[in-house]
């Protein structure tokens, strides 16, 4: 992919974000991997005036902002989306939302428990959310501390989606396409637990079964 | 119909699920009866990149695939559509989704019950919800002991609808556009079932009105 | 108006039902008097196949259908119609819908009470719900004893709605567009009232206060 | 900023209501302030007819219609704005909306709590929630005592939001746009902390550093 291509495609997946209803006005950024650097939303700037020349290059190992035709600053939230690339090679794009079920569960320091197969199909097991940061933490590097704090309890193979507590979802992907189909399901499966009728949580071999249908080497879902 | 009013008529109700907001991304499908092949969407492709020429016809006792232009594989639901249509022969469509209120009453176990003449003008009594499979079911043949334990509750000319237990609803009717129909009135009256008020149960003589007036040698709703 | 006026504003207005979300399919109906005749949506006719030349015309004392171009019957809720222009003069249009916060106070059998200005606005004091209407009086004249109850309920001037226990909400106005105007905020002022949060009720003081700001010989509200 | 400007830039904000669904029909109302002056909403003409040579100009001090081109009466909630313009002059524009679930909470005489960073970004603590009017309020000149309640509570740079008892949202900015941005926020801050989940109030550390973050002297978000 060229850089031209990957400008076009971060700016079209972070517009989509707005498109998708995730978020609002200039909440949340996505971003995409190649080779050692990231494309990332600029700080501040909303979905509807966004363009692809305004989307800034990052380095993944130096943080130095690399290319940013009009000198943007990239987003706050570039630490945790720096920390999370430098701890898994296999991420190739991120997504972070204030998508609202999902807030909801953040809000309420909740993870979103599997209650169906819609969710099986994509998370295995329930989306985990994080500790509250302490003062510390928020008064020190706060955006490096949640990429640490996210970076380790992920696992993106399995669920790729973590709540941060008090905030919202983050969730990645092998793109950034990916990571915002993630956080599109994502959000619906927190609406649906929260739907107003007490959801049995679904049995583990049924998890397991619909997680596989689709994933890994035995998936049978989807065109070869 | 010819084949290409049969695929173009498929690849257009599969889309309207997307438009209706009942899926999102690639959940869902929706298959039409013609003869003894049935058309129904490909696996794991995206509403916004569907074409007619995606769609995949099948043998309906047979369960080969029998025309797919592009060798796409069928929707991984194609043997749950199979049992329905062979057990019921007045089946012409049927339509799958992942619809949200109607997915919260299937992760929850429950039925919908009649609560309103919104209901009763489409289903004569309560949306039924399948039993759990068992572990051995899953392991086994899943899909196909899907189909027959839907197929073993339906009654399409009462209650074109069930809900599976822990997944999300199944709807048929006479053609795709029906299937479709009933799967967007089903999402309706099971939202109105939930929206937070204790509903009174209908009383099972308006229950029988309201179907009758729609339903059957005596309706007196729509055209002649 | 002339006739084609009327039958271009009919079908405007009920095709307006689908576009604001009060109904789906094939819900609902539309009316507006013109003299002694009102026009009024076919049976059974989707919204988005609605057309002009397929409103139905029916004279008000009488009953009989006058015009239908294309031989359409009239909505099954005719008679309900002609029942509320028989007892009210003042009454021009009349909405149906099965909007769904207003059909939730219908369905729960329970009217809409007066919670903020946005109702005291529209609405002087809580929006009635009929009673449940005897086996007796639903195997009779069905839809004409819906009208009568309806009509011995409704107050035009002050409170434009009534709630049909177990069905949905009527709406009236001195024109079509007017009724829908009203069922329009009918439903956000049920879907106010539902949200989550105990509502207190407005002080009578208030509720009066707002609704003469806008209705009456001393509003204050709107051009001169 | 030319008169025509004020009046093109007052116009697309009060539309702007509409669109994000903040309003239906003719509620709500935003202005913006030009040096003695502010335009405004005329009363009760629908957004979808809305243009911007219908908008009102009116004299802050002395509340004298200065500019009305087809002579609209301005909108029935001027002396509120007056009101709120002659004591901030920092405050360069306002709206007020009935959107759903800020007018829940007004409806319940409830502040919205800070549950989350969504809120901590834009409101620097809880939104408060005035007193209920007194009869004598609401009989004497009642659009004018709202105006000086509300501007007896109102933090224009830490809270730029107040919800009126009983009635609904109004939010300032600098500019309308920035008015009618804190009235969505506000809209989805509430739907968040009503959604269905018990939140946790988010720690007093992390509110200030997410307001402090894009607020003040030392805000790193956004473009210099």
């Amino acid at each position: 992919m060229s850089e031209n291509e990957l400008l076009r495609t971060v700016c079209a997946q972070n517009k989509r974000l707005a498109e998708l209803g995730l978020v609002i006005l200039t909440e949340g950024n996505v971003s995409q991997r190649q080779d050692s650097v990231m494309a990332i939303k600029p700080s501040g700037i909303p979905y509807n005036r966004l363009t692809s020349d305004s989307i800034v290059i990052v380095g993944i190992a130096s943080g130095h902002i690399l290319i940013s035709e009009f000198s943007r600053a990239p987003s706050v939230d570039t630490p945790i989306h720096l920390e999370i690339y430098r701890r898994f090679p296999e991420v190739g794009g991120i997504a972070h939302t204030h998508s609202p079920y999902a807030t909801a569960f953040a809000q309420a320091g909740q993870p979103i428990p599997c209650c169906g197969t819609t969710h099986a199909d994509a998370f295995f097991g329930e989306v985990p959310v994080t500790r509250i940061l302490t003062e510390q933490e928020v008064e020190g590097d706060y955006e490096r501390n949640i990429g640490v704090l996210i970076a380790s309890m992920l696992k993106p193979d399995a669920i790729p989606a973590i709540l941060m507590n008090g905030h919202g979802p983050f969730t990645v992907g092998k793109t950034a396409q990916e990571a915002v189909d993630n956080a599109l399901i994502l959000e619906k499966v927190a609406m649906l637990a929260l739907v107003g009728l007490q959801p049995l949580y679904l049995p583990s071999y049924l998890q397991k079964k619909h997680f596989l249908r689709k994933h890994g080497q035995a998936a049978s879902y989807g065109q070869l």
